[in-house]
């Protein structure tokens, strides 16, 4: 029989029991950043606008400095961009993600290795 | 302001798209180890007898041999006992789970020093 097992995970950032930053907020960060602004982003992922909109400040209320800073008004009818802190969590998450994602390949190896 | 940030995660072993051991079942198979049957491992957790009896099943088919062996009949009418395959999995996934636990703790220390 195949030797399909493997050692699965998720991680995510937390502040108190609160969640601040987990894969489906990091993706949220990175579309703002592509498109300049929440609904744009939020319309992209498939995501709600409000839903979008509450992650936002979600992580800005927990962060030590806000991540997105919306802009309103203008021609473009307002937008959103990231901070400096916002392109920092990005970074952050993606180094500790693969971290974990070496964790689990390497804990997967050690599984298949006694199950079988 | 506190500094309460940490980094969380939860692990499981799966095979192929199902999950084979995750923190709920070996808690369950260490109750069946101590009730000696399905029933009263159920009852002690607050599980459902039929959720408990597909957790084992699935754990069972999922192995490379079974983990937990179901005796009919008797006196007692009937019970559970752990295999030694059984066993080994209760270990294995408690090893896997205190190097999560580490790697969490270790990642924790760096994210509270770049967020504040």
């Amino acid at each position: 029989m195949k030797n399909d097992y493997r050692v699965a995970g998720k991680i995510w950032i937390a502040r108190g029991k609160e969640t601040f930053l987990g894969y489906g907020r990091i993706k949220l960060l990175e579309r703002i950043r592509e498109h300049g602004s929440i609904s744009a982003a939020a319309r992209s992922m498939g995501m709600g606008y409000r839903h979008a909109w509450r992650l936002v400040d979600s992580m800005n209320k927990a962060a030590p400095e806000a991540l997105v800073k919306t802009v309103t008004g203008g021609a473009g009818g307002g937008g959103a961009k990231l901070t400096g802190a916002g392109e920092r969590a990005i970074e952050l998450f993606w180094r500790i993600y693969k971290e974990m994602e070496d964790f689990l390949e390497n804990e997967t190896r050690d599984v298949k290795e006694r199950l079988k």
